[in-house]
């Protein structure tokens, strides 16, 4: 018995012993949540602003970030010290991790890689759709239930996961209240997301969205899509979208989410008040 | 005896229990060490990055960053970003946790603010000097010992600690490689710093040292001193001594350090390549 008791301490020890003490003064969880619609399990990393007892059941907005394993912890620096010098609100970061990118974060099914050549890795594309209800229907709720949210939500991707971001504003324009793309891959499947802009642009059903969007240094034709783009969008004078384009030429399209998250934040807060309501 | 045994599962469990799953793929860790230098027990946030294999056995450059309560989550995020695609070289950072910011990060006492008024939080200002020591006789060989360091060393500050690199850069030019001041409060105590720049600039033993400063939209006196010290550094045109001096008109005195220290960083590892040794 006492050999029990001292394996017990032992094990409690090894236990302790096991967790250093982490610098995280914000809860970043990590989630798993069960999709039906997609019929597989989805990591989420989750992280919740330490709010003061006053504020503590203030409703947070919430930020949808896809590729989240990339770039929630860029996400999660800015909004936290953001938030924390009251440049924007406290806010709800949830990252959703990828399990096959290229199915989830595509429009349509597409083989042909940037360079027109056949990629075998593109066979799953195309999953927009199932990916986008399992956001609408299953994530939303899931988040919505576990954390005091409130109204507005903002949907972020770079890349794939920009032309998800524009794809979801022509197809679900309501769905988030603002929208980042970064470097949104518009040659994707014969530039469909620049075709369906151009198709569904005039008809949008909007409430004063905001949208950002932006380019690197990728080369010339990745870039011409994006300026094509920024022209409908002009062109287009929409009163209930209001939108920003900046170019970013000393940046990769890898180093360009660092300046261009950023600057995506500060452009959708750029009117709020600490003393807003949201 | 059970009740005991019961009682050991339950602290087991809780321990166990209370650590929820965090994101965290690096390392970023609280450590305490005691300074003699400074008499007081001194914390550290570490954010060690996780290399291949095959990279395990690489000496890393450290970034020292004062005010690590306020900056180290975002240097943090930048680095593991930065590094993970290549456009920086993985490395270390040490986040120094403030006790007595006025103390520690002014180079001499002064108990005038910057409207001139005299202010009780000031009283302990002028620590400089003994802080430095610590970092240069303790921190150092603390973080050297327990990581595999290269050469290569970094000192970021903001504000006070920004005038504290400066003052570094000043009295101990080859104690780092490269320093970064972002709105280096240079009015303090009738312009101590910029009066030393003008003193000792000239005579400065510097081995290829990399400077970056900068200023947002703070008002005016402290922006033209920050001018007066750029006007200093290229009338100064010294050989070993690289600078990059950048103005963010858009951003406060607090939101600066966002774009700056990213600036900065991307300034530094300008040259740098994947498959530079350093």
């Amino acid at each position: 018995m006492r050999y029990l008791i001292v394996f017990l301490l032992f094990i409690s020890s090894q236990v302790t012993a096991q967790v250093p003490a982490l610098y995280n003064h914000v809860s970043n969880e990590v989630h798993l949540l069960h999709s039906k619609v997609l019929q597989q399990d989805r990591q989420l990393y989750i992280q919740v602003p330490h709010l003061d007892s006053a504020a503590a059941n203030t409703a947070l907005p919430v930020l949808y970030l896809l590729d989240g394993e990339n770039h929630f912890h860029l996400l999660a620096a800015y909004i936290e010290y953001l938030s924390h010098w009251q440049v924007i609100p406290p806010m709800i970061v949830v990252g959703i991790i990828s399990v096959d990118r290229v199915k989830d974060l595509t429009p349509t099914n597409s083989v042909l890689n940037f360079s027109g050549k056949v990629d075998s890795s593109y066979k799953t594309s195309g999953g927009n759709e199932p990916f986008l209800t399992f956001v609408q229907q299953e994530l939303m709720p899931y988040v919505e239930a576990k954390y005091k949210t409130s109204a507005v939500k903002i949907l972020a991707g770079h890349s794939f996961g920009g032309i998800t971001t524009l794809n979801c504003l022509l197809t679900r324009p309501s769905l988030f209240d603002a929208y980042i793309a970064i470097s949104p891959s518009l040659w994707f499947a014969n530039k469909f997301v620049l075709h369906l802009t151009e198709k569904r642009l005039p008809q949008l059903a909007l409430a004063n969205q905001k949208l950002f969007y932006s380019v690197g240094n990728e080369d010339g034709s990745f870039r011409q899509d994006v300026v094509r783009f920024d022209r409908l969008i002009k062109k287009g004078r929409l009163k209930n979208l209001e939108h920003r384009y900046k170019e970013y030429p000393a940046e990769s399209h890898m180093s360009e989410p660092i300046p261009a998250y950023y600057d995506a934040l500060r452009f959708i807060y750029k009117d709020w008040k600490p003393d807003s309501v949201k």
